[in-house]
């Protein structure tokens, strides 16, 4: 019908493959996508894949070997220095879920170890956070008080954090990793920026010592509840509570300045405490509005496996906050983990991850722990102290329980308002102006993502803030599926070349045909609007000719280069594009299908509808075949009618 | 750097446009993708712009003008061959839908007239229809009796009905009309075969002649009820029923056999009412366990416009049943509207043809009847009837009326055994195994689809084989974006053509480079997918060329040309690459990005940070520039390490 150039191939349809092999196939490239075991199949020997397999459960055993005396310098700093920052970190969070104090160090002994066992990250500092700590407040506090009820509030904390634990080790074992990236890096900017605000308002009550709070976390309840109490304001928590905070930002802005400066500020938390438990001690500020911690219980954690409730009737809220609450952890921790693991060149499998950050938190439940994970701000000490192995995390556990056995009723003068300034000091630099404003600049979507998260956590709960982000972030996904770009590709002078006549304006579009280039994958979600699109830009182009008195309109060429896939209703919609054309004497002619398209038209039988000589290798043979045919005869239609009925017509 | 062929162009980046702008172009396309105002706008005049508004809004303007005795002719005789149709069904429907069974001929009086002052379908034939009957009946019996409570239940039934019309008519205006591309054609056929299942076993009710019965719809509770009652069964009404279904069936047959005789099947269902009302009459089979229809009232729509409840505590149900079948009824309608349109080479506006089906039921609503659409059975009847415009509706709506006014009492005696027959046979067309083994051999997700909506309908309830089948057709688009396809391009010989090394074999990889094809747009949920996947590919290619002792690799080529879209996670995931690759010493070159690309990669500085020059128009040059490099000199990187840290080191 059409001669094409000797030196051509045609268009190849890959051969059939079984339907359980190209499952498997399938199912493999969504599950185990970095091939995690390629390394373990390759092996021969079952002894040696028996130590692989140990290996790659437990990554010890792989740097264990190479472990020595400098390495254990470099780590002993590292540790000691992040357990000044989680003592009084750790004791802020707790109050911040409303949970008991102690529980912050209690989190900072058993699950730090947990992690250095089955943990790949050598940077990764394992402790609490403030966001899930507030959450865990949020979203418990709804039904049950911590106030009026602390036991069974403690006990659903504790199920929480199991429930989040086998959440993340399931996840991890199912290679189920990638569902946590439905959360969007702009999603995650705005809603930490929310969450740290959030927490921030948090704290006003500590700083203006006020005892009744809402349990709302919105800016409008809180501010609210704040004014209406103006009368309970106390003066000397405020000041006390500002010259911390301008203490502790003063810090973090020295160590900003100055990297190597970084011990200031990790060590300014500790010394926060240390003098605002002396001031007390001394001046008996107790008594003059500055609440205090009180006692802490002596000794390492208390076995918590008994309390875990799985009867009770607040069973499915333990479950929902755990989920929750585990999801966000393990966005956190490995996002912090690839960071670091970056900067030193070095690489984490996801999924690995989850289960020891789910195994973790599962032995930390049974242990008097709450939700742990990698926090930014301690990974972040924990490498710039130098730290070269997981062992910093074991130093800081030991720390941590030399403090629970002996140190405890040194936090007795503890104010309450020197925790706070410690929060507000972590959380600002949460936010995160400049990643927003790049935001804006490269991509308004991710910015509107953002934003909405920001705007739900802050005048709504977290969980509006997320659901919000992710369900915005997926409809821009769908959004994408649904509208794909369609445009008009033009020849660029003097080579062979096609592309799309928008981006390149000295491309020229040729007389007799249009060249369509649809850009993303036929699906049902698409094809209505494909086809229309289809038939506008046509009617556009025979309008054009109509007026200008041209050559009318003969071939239709689809570039179907980035069309992914095709489902039935894409080939149904083939069928009738081509179908409409055929009525209105126009040629269809096809360029450069993929293999899944080709093996789905070829089944269709939709290559026979329209010929295999119109599909063709590139854009620039189809064109090549059709001013052939332009310049020799008229296609092989009928004769053209001279009213052509209107693609569109009402 | 590297020289480039002289009369290669460089990659253009789109100028900048403000923000406002591309936001109208990106709203433009997603709602007004047919830019159904173009004539409009192109006129100048304004009375002939506001003649153009009208006729597009009442499409009647625009045939009526054209009418003639020939049109009127046809439209006779087809009108009266669907009041034919009309008359059994609509009683037969009322009945599912545990209405009145006059409601049935109600409806078919006024929606019609509505439809053909503002409808653009030349053949759609309006009527109720089985699926939204029934599932009215299902989610309204669900929480009101139409046994205890008929009053309320009707006054529901048309209040849901203005909702349905409601919902369809913003859906229209708003031109969110794309809504409705959700459902996938597979999810309709399993849908509407599992519907028709469900609807085949109610009607063993009237075919055994039981007078109690579930209100479950799956076939567990059907079932069971039935056999619990073998003891009710009627046998004279079993084979009553049967021997008119076998009528039915046969007529069905012939005319599917001759599609010129129509006739016999549009015509048998008042023949069998016919028979089956003299059977009874003269036998008095009412009195042995024949049930009939009894009293029917005289006289066209009572006016319902004051039965609408907007404050009954009912009114969330009304309203979600009204959504959720307004919605099938809108797909039903502009499925069966498109497909005869396409045969007669006339299009439809799928926003404007909600419009007019939301008028309908509206207008429905306060005239007596309930939910309408466009049905497939009686639309094909009226197309093969020859009708030539919407007349066809007012001839079959003028019919109807005069059976309101006159003929109702000749209803007295029919027996419902009949109309569940009639429904029977009607049900029995919508299964359709072989578009479902089509979607087997075509698409085995669009089948898995399919079968999930068949068996969630089937063994569930009708809402749940929608939520499944939607979920999944939805699953199906992320798991798309979620795992692009990325595979390795060939040099086919003879050409400077690359392309999917696995599609085409003869394609031949080079040495000392690996090109790369990543075919869908780079967002959040690939983006550590694909940097796994491009890791492992090069993993995969050095250890390869290690094995071969054969050139080393240094430069990876990213076509880029199917990535029609990036967001900022997708820009760091690039980021992220190029820092790796550049540890490892290789070079990351980029292949035709596309105008959308461009413009962030510029602003993101990605384009500085790889070099302007190691950007190429297509994958040939980009061959080139790298084999120039590799023949000349090594890459301006540090000299190659022995050792090079493996990406996915564990």
């Amino acid at each position: 019908m059409c001669k094409r150039a000797l030196h051509y191939p045609q268009v190849e349809t890959p051969p059939p493959q079984p339907f359980l092999k190209s499952l498997k196939n399938t199912l493999n490239e969504i599950l185990f996508a970095d091939d995690p075991f390629r390394k373990i199949r390759n092996e021969s020997k079952t002894s040696k894949k028996i130590e692989l397999v140990l290996r790659h459960v437990f990554p010890i055993l792989e740097w264990a070997r190479g472990y020595n005396l400098d390495y254990l310098k470099s780590d002993v700093i590292s540790g000691i220095t992040i357990a000044s920052l989680a003592i009084p970190q750790g004791i802020s969070y707790a109050q911040l879920a409303n949970l008991p104090p102690i529980l912050g160090l209690y989190s900072s002994f058993v699950p730090p170890m947990v992690y250095a066992i089955m943990g790949s990250s050598k940077d990764l500092a394992v402790g609490t956070v403030a966001v899930a700590s507030l959450l865990t407040a949020a979203m418990l506090g709804k039904e049950v008080s911590a106030v009026e009820n602390p036991k069974l509030y403690l006990h659903l904390a504790f199920t929480a954090t199991f429930f989040a634990g086998l959440m993340q080790t399931c996840l991890g074992l199912l290679r189920l990793g990638f569902l946590v990236e439905i959360l969007s890096h702009a999603a995650i900017i705005g809603f930490m920026a929310g969450a740290a605000t959030v927490v921030c308002l948090q704290q006003l009550k500590g700083l203006l010592g006020l005892s009744h709070f809402t349990h709302s976390t919105d800016v409008v309840s809180v501010l609210r509840s704040i004014f209406s109490q103006s009368h309970m304001w106390r003066w000397e928590s405020g000041i006390l509570g500002c010259c911390f905070l301008f203490f502790l930002l003063t810090t973090k802005y020295i160590s900003k300045k100055r990297p190597k400066l970084f011990w200031i500020s990790a060590m300014a938390p500790l010394v926060s405490v240390i003098f605002g438990s002396l001031f007390v001690y001394f001046l008996h500020a107790q008594f003059h509005g500055i609440q205090i911690i009180g006692e802490l219980k002596k000794g390492i954690n208390p076995p918590s496996i008994t309390h875990l409730v799985f009867t009770s009737p607040y069973v499915t809220l333990a479950l929902k906050t755990g989920i929750i609450t585990g999801v966000l952890a393990l966005a956190e921790g490995i996002a912090v983990g690839r960071s670091f693991a970056m900067y030193k060149n070095y690489n984490i499998d996801g999924n690995k991850e989850m289960i020891a950050f789910g195994m973790m938190n599962i032995f930390g439940s049974f242990s008097s722990c709450y939700l742990t994970t990698g926090p930014f701000s301690r990974s972040a000490v924990n490498y710039n102290a130098g730290c070269k192995t997981a062992v910093s995390n074991v130093v800081m556990a030991v720390a941590v329980a030399v403090t629970l056995l002996f140190l405890t009723p040194l936090f007795f003068y503890t104010p309450l308002v020197v925790l706070s300034s410690i929060i507000i000091a972590a959380m600002l630099g949460l936010v995160d102006y400049e990643a927003a404003m790049h935001l804006w600049k490269l991509d308004k979507f991710d910015f509107f993502v953002c934003l909405s998260a920001f705007l739900g956590v802050v005048f709504g709960t977290i969980e509006i803030g997320l659901i919000l982000s992710v369900g915005i972030s997926v409809l821009r996904l769908l959004l994408f599926v649904g509208r794909p770009e369609i445009y008009v590709m033009g020849k660029i002078q003097n080579t062979e070349i096609f592309r799309n006549i928008d981006q390149y304006p000295q491309a020229t579009t040729l007389s007799g045909l249009i060249i369509l280039h649809i850009d993303g994958p036929i699906y049902f979600a698409n094809s209505s609007y494909l086809r229309d699109r289809i038939g506008r830009w046509i009617d556009e182009e025979e309008e054009k000719l109509r007026k200008s008195e041209e050559n009318s309109l003969q071939y239709i060429i689809l570039d179907l280069s980035a069309v992914g896939n095709i489902d039935t209703s894409g080939i149904s919609m083939l069928e009738e594009v081509n179908k409409i054309l055929g009525r209105r004497d126009l040629k269809l002619v096809i360029a450069n299908p993929g293999a899944e398209l080709m093996k789905k038209l070829s089944k269709s039988k939709f290559i026979e509808t329209i010929g295999k000589d119109w599909i063709h290798l590139t854009v620039a043979e189809a064109v090549s075949a059709c001013d052939h045919m332009l310049q020799t005869a008229k296609p092989d239609s009928p004769e053209k009618i001279s009213g052509v009925p209107e693609f569109n017509n009402v």
